[in-house]
């Protein structure tokens, strides 16, 4: 079993009132030197069988038309060892 | 400036609604063989200066301190390269 991880963010040209919400907190809270925060969101895919080429594909459709709002959110989707086994 | 990512996910043991909302949808959808979805939060921090070990250790504190609910949630920082320059 492979865990697929797909980012969804806001594309930069977006107004981003949660990362902005956070990064003007920073400097109250004594986090000083971060000039800008975004946030988005983290998908983590479970995923039967042998991550190939046509589940990867199929992931990037899951993604696109389900998990992120093209319009506004870009997404990347990658591949991750399932290393936390021993954890 | 550098970006570092902040990863936040609940932990295992934690029930994960949106998750499994996103999960049960699939099969609905057309997409089989996804035995599971976690949903997180992905914060993207762009750091003024170099990301040395003094840096990372503060924003593993701002992580810990304000982005996780450490009772609940799972973080994990990482240095990316900002390489998006030529997008």
């Amino acid at each position: 079993m492979a865990r697929v991880v797909v980012d969804v963010m806001l594309k930069p040209e977006i107004l981003d009132p949660q990362g902005q919400a956070v990064q003007r907190a920073l400097p109250r809270l004594g986090f000083e030197g971060i000039s800008d925060v975004r946030q988005g969101k983290r998908f983590e895919l479970e995923v039967d069988g042998p991550v190939d080429d046509t589940a990867l594909a199929r992931i990037h459709e899951l993604a696109e038309s389900f998990l992120a709002n093209t319009v506004i959110e870009d997404f990347t989707v990658k591949v991750e060892e399932v290393a936390e086994a021993g954890k």
